[in-house]
């Protein structure tokens, strides 16, 4: 095959899709297993050219693909891939770095640590914090009670009944025992009657999957400290706002935190997967993770990175949240969030302003939550409807028993029109 | 920006590099912190033109690059992204899904359980595994160990005393107790006075990292089950040889595992990261994982891909091992192994002919472990000349407290000229 040839005809494929990701269904328009049955059960014994692949891709795989990149979608938290970052994974790809420890990688690793830490100048985290890259949130809260477990000796989490749950699980994988704490009207975590003396780790949330809700970070921070338990802070989806001035109120007590994870992949236009885990025990944090003994420490650990998480090789992921921060700066990250957060309160102000639906929650950053005055098994069929559709795509929560709908604005190409045509096919 | 103009000059810019990837030092030639001290170390406020970045990738970030896309490079395990799977992550950047359930990506998820199937026949392995896709190997044996000490109640784990370092971390992570086996002549686990009665898990390794030797799998296998413990088998790099019938040999035994990891981001032309994991008990596996209660358990269990490891957003993985398949075929896979085999074989038979050299350990699948007769600081002086000429790049390891080095095989623009390059420079 002939790289370069081939390469322009991807990068024309990924153009054209980005084009028209809008003209496509939103919700993939498949049944399970529709695709496996359309794939050659058995494996390819001959090469085939690369323009096989990219037929194939237009014929088989594009029907199945639920469309993240489409303006409406507005399911789960939506998250862009922006064009340069999409761009940097190519490079990453041809480059392909394998950082298992810094002389495999200087660039990656050195990159990874620099971008990092402009990430959290952007967001006004404390100096002297130590942040690195991992895949996912879930992995990224994996590391932090892991080490949480490391450093008390102990083995409860606590965590809100709102908290994402991955918080669950991790626990789980790691045979800790998870507490879950009820939520206040705010639907952030109630603290009274809190015991946390034989706590591992607590973990707040700011900015629950479901709500969007903060719980009281400062106030959780001290309680752990005071009880010898780690503080973790899951701001996976919110802490991207933090460029903003104006969302900092959700940060009072972060700078308290032991540990903390924000998901460029979010809202921060980094292609999936790229979540920053920072901690302000970096000492600490690493000792739960590395196999060099403490003899054998040198001045240059703060550069092997997996000493810091579960994976020994690391992907260059840095390259792509480098080119994201050249390529918008943090003028055009800020201005892309304003106006999510200005869609979403258009919308709100919709649903408050129209008898016949509520809001659910409390408007939080760019997450509406809300529901038609009715039935469950109404609000339900609304938006399954919606949803097959193919013109818009939500997702649902449940809040004290009732299911409710969940407007997420975060795609760069959403337009007030979009959000307006979400309102119109949801009331049809 | 405009993507398409942009996406040009970063194929043309991968493609450059791939061209001329072979006249850059393979070992990036910097100190600790070079790179850093280049960079600015606040983040830019306004937003730059993407060729900006493709201007400091040159300037900045390619002196700080060790050059694993590089013929000679001969350490840790050589690996290829090739050119389909290079652009089949350009454009699973561009589709950005989160594959966090099956509706989120039909595509992607479909995708991903039929091409890790197709890997299973292509190495002959059983019918009925379930396979998915991990980052890394530390992961997917991080997921084995969860899901064995979930089946078994048990604590503690077996591995042979030259098994991946990720097996040591991966129990650290867990709390879980390892315990070290020694090995035989052939470096092979020793398996006289093994006592698996209170054990989770034995680890058993094909193809080690040091060495490449193989365990005893199929008694490893017997012995654990007969204790009631789970046999997961670490084969990351030397599994992918078994698309060959003739190196089969060892995966005698593999077919009684209960989990299996296997790299194709190591000898399958994957870009970094894809790491398969299978496993034989699909149902109890998932159950260490999942937070869904067993009544609410449906036939399309099987598609919810994150309740079979630790993260819940998954990237399109799947894409590039798929491009990799169509476009090489398992005859051109075939092919490259063999040729890193005959060039490791070919180097072996250089070293065994020449009376300063010796080899240090059973040649096995494309990577040879030789030394100089003489100190072990002579030696280490050979390899550090010859990493700092840039013209090769080899690693070592220690074998009974002596140095020895590796030359691994494993990327795919390495040809008898650069084996025999490696050769000169090494005596020179």
């Amino acid at each position: 095959m002939s790289f370069r040839e081939d390469g322009h005809l991807a990068v024309d494929w990924a153009a054209n899709y980005l084009e028209r990701v809008g003209e496509l269904p939103v919700l993939a328009q498949v049944k399970p297993g529709e695709l496996t049955a359309k794939l050659p059960a058995a494996p390819p014994e001959h090469g085939a050219p690369f323009t096989d692949v990219l037929h194939d891709l237009d014929e088989l795989l594009v029907p199945a693909l639920t469309n993240w990149q489409h303006p409406r979608f507005f399911a789960y938290f939506a998250v862009t891939a922006s064009e340069p970052g999409i761009l940097a994974e190519l490079l990453a790809a041809a480059l392909n770095q394998v950082a298992i420890v810094w002389r495999a990688s200087p660039a990656s690793t050195e990159l990874e640590l620099r971008t990092v830490d402009w990430v959290r100048q952007l967001l006004g985290l404390p100096e002297g914090w130590h942040g690195h890259i991992e895949d996912t949130a879930s992995t990224s809260t994996l590391a932090a009670l892991i080490a949480a477990r490391h450093v008390t000796g102990r083995n409860a989490v606590v965590c809100s009944e709102h908290a994402h749950s991955s918080v669950e699980k991790d626990a789980r994988m790691l045979g800790m025992e998870l507490r879950k704490v009820a939520t206040d009207d705010e639907l952030s975590m109630r603290t009274d009657g809190l015991e946390l003396d034989d706590v591992a780790a607590v973990v707040a949330t700011v900015g629950t999957t479901s709500f969007a809700s903060v719980d009281p970070v400062r106030e959780l921070a001290e309680r752990a400290h005071a009880a010898g338990a780690w503080l973790h802070v899951d701001a996976a989806y919110a802490g991207s706002s933090w460029i903003l001035e104006e969302e900092r109120w959700s940060q009072d007590g972060v700078e308290l935190a032991d540990s903390l994870v924000i998901n460029p992949h979010k809202w921060l236009l980094v292609p999936m997967d790229c979540s920053l885990l920072w901690t302000a025990r970096p000492d600490e944090f690493r000792e739960a993770f590395t196999l060099t003994p403490e003899y054998l420490r040198t001045a240059d650990d703060a550069f092997a990175l997996a000493d810091y998480g579960p994976a020994l090789g690391r992907r260059f992921r840095s390259l792509k949240l480098w080119a994201v921060l050249r390529c918008y700066g943090a003028e055009g990250l800020r201005a892309i969030q304003r106006e999510h957060i200005r869609l979403a309160s258009l919308f709100a102000d919709w649903v408050e302003a129209d008898p016949d639906w509520e809001l659910a929650a409390p408007l939080r950053f760019s997450l509406v939550v809300f529901r038609r005055k009715g039935s469950d098994e109404e609000n339900q069929r609304i938006l399954e409807h919606a949803n097959a559709s193919g013109e818009i795509f939500l997702s649902h929560t449940k809040l004290s028993g009732r299911y409710v709908l969940r407007l997420a604005i975060g795609n760069a190409r959403t337009t007030e029109d979009d959000v307006r045509r979400a309102w119109e096919v949801l009331n049809r």
